[in-house]
């Protein structure tokens, strides 16, 4: 696609093995995207400087100046508060700083705003994927672990250190004895993500469970046990129903707080697709407040690509 | 207190019994307090007439007219949207309608702005009580039941059907058989209201534990069982564990999603003050995810003016 001559933004989505970078007209419709490596050498102090080369070389080759963009987006994998602080990014070796006036100053003054991957992914099906046409969405990423945003009236739930939007450690579970990544036991991570639900499946089998489906192959995934589940193997619906389980009464909770009018699952295990769904919604149904209820739940459906339109939606 | 020469707002909470109202400063600081009897006859068709003649007493009383008046803030005990549209207050007989345009209307176009009286009172404690000085607050209420408002960047979260904040409906043990007030099992107020405190000292009594404080007794309330945990009685403290364990894991959701600031702990069950808080706090830190934990948590200061400073704080 070519530019059509309206201003535009960026929304930038910086991961620990490469930054994207989408190009969108001012009504958030996508130009341009491209991907680069994020260069984690000498505690990533190169990613700022490749960001910009890779703005300007867009802005560049499309004859457009600095007066023609509205400003750049940005999610960082690391808790951002509201006014442009990074609290430290782990997986970039970033420590503390105000990522908004860096980059804005090495833009040339573009205006910058950022906040956390997931949210700013969360913003992104809210505006434009999923969530689309309404206010207050929550999002919920099923992935290798369980992420999560919340926006509220179109607008980013932050909280005080960034760390809004934190479901994956919502504990479910305060009988548990294994261990989450977080150090705590029994947040909803350990039951609904793909390590979770490979995990969950290991422990029924351990107990003497037999599964058609699972028995006999040498390793699994959470695809293997979500398929399972869907073609009647007792073993893999025991996995489904405990997942269900759990994420209702998360879900649940997130609606007393919040009470969304949609709720939208996205991450590798969201492929289970329509299963997975009518899983999650039965067990909210019997667990959310009834003036809470009225959520509709969707399938993410911007995929990779939810944390570019999220950051370009992010300036207003 | 006398006016001193500023402009003025109103703030009205009106409850199944009385209505409140408050006069206040621009700066939010009351100046007089009155109370009137909350009409339910004909559907409450009379309460908002009575609020007004009270209203424009007290106004002609200090020689103020219209245009010194910056709004009239209003909590309603029943869900209001973000436009001020009422979605039925049983209570007082009322169904849907919008009350800040019909209030405004009948007070000559002063400004209206409405919320539920859980909300409103949330907002009172975070700018003028217990949570004052911090942005992100989430405000408790032990009453009969378990009440909540949640206020973010110092505005009160309503959701899609204004049903936000209703933290006592957060699905905490899914293994309870008996009912909740709402008809599911297991949500925070059937271990952490009033009611649900004396319910749980009764099915420890069933089930043949003995308590110094309470057999005996002819009939027993919370402020029996908290004062009985203070000293030292055993199934006191195991009511006392229960409810803070429950406690602190809904809190522990609350702050996964919102990551506040502060949390304000009001209504009866909160004037066993700092035991209270000790047992609600050890259990939140066990179950809060490392980067939601930074609260602080303190008492609710405002009482039942809550309602009427939440009010004055909703004009702007």
């Amino acid at each position: 696609m070519e530019y059509t001559g309206r201003k535009v933004k960026f929304g930038v989505d910086v991961g620990g093995t490469t930054v994207k970078l989408g190009l969108f007209d001012e009504t958030d419709t996508p130009i341009y995207k491209c991907e680069i490596t994020t260069d984690k050498t000498d505690n990533g102090k190169n990613i700022l400087g490749d960001i910009c080369s890779c703005i300007n070389d867009i802005m560049s080759e499309r004859k457009l100046d600095r007066s023609d963009c509205l400003g750049v987006g940005i999610g960082l994998p690391g808790p951002v508060t509201d006014d442009g602080r990074i609290l430290g990014c782990v997986n970039l070796g970033w420590g503390v700083f105000n990522i908004e006036d860096t980059l804005s100053q090495l833009l040339g003054g573009i205006k910058v705003k950022a906040g956390n991957d997931a949210n700013v992914a969360a913003l992104g099906e809210q505006k434009s994927g999923g969530g689309r046409g309404y206010d207050n969405v929550v999002m919920i990423t099923l992935g290798t672990g369980v992420g999560g945003g919340v926006i509220l009236d179109g607008r980013v739930v932050t909280g005080t250190n960034g760390a809004a939007g934190e479901i994956g450690h919502i504990p479910v579970n305060i009988s548990e004895t294994a261990k989450c990544s977080c150090g705590k036991c029994g947040c909803l991570e350990q039951y609904a993500s793909a390590s979770g639900i490979v995990r969950l499946a290991g422990v029924y089998q351990a107990e003497g469970m037999k599964s058609e489906k699972l028995d006999g192959m040498d390793g699994y995934t959470a695809k293997d046990v979500m398929d399972g589940a869907k073609s009647g193997d007792k073993l893999c619906l025991r996995v489904a129903d405990t997942l269900g389980t759990y994420m209702g009464m998360a879900l649940a909770a997130v609606a007393s707080v919040t009470n969304p009018d949609c709720m939208v699952i996205g991450g590798g295990v969201s492929r289970a697709g329509q299963f997975l769904i009518d899983v999650i919604e039965k067990k909210f149904m019997q667990y959310a407040f009834t003036p809470c209820r009225n959520v509709t739940f969707r399938l993410a459906a911007l995929g990779n690509d939810a944390g570019i339109y999220g950051g370009a939606a992010l300036i207003k």
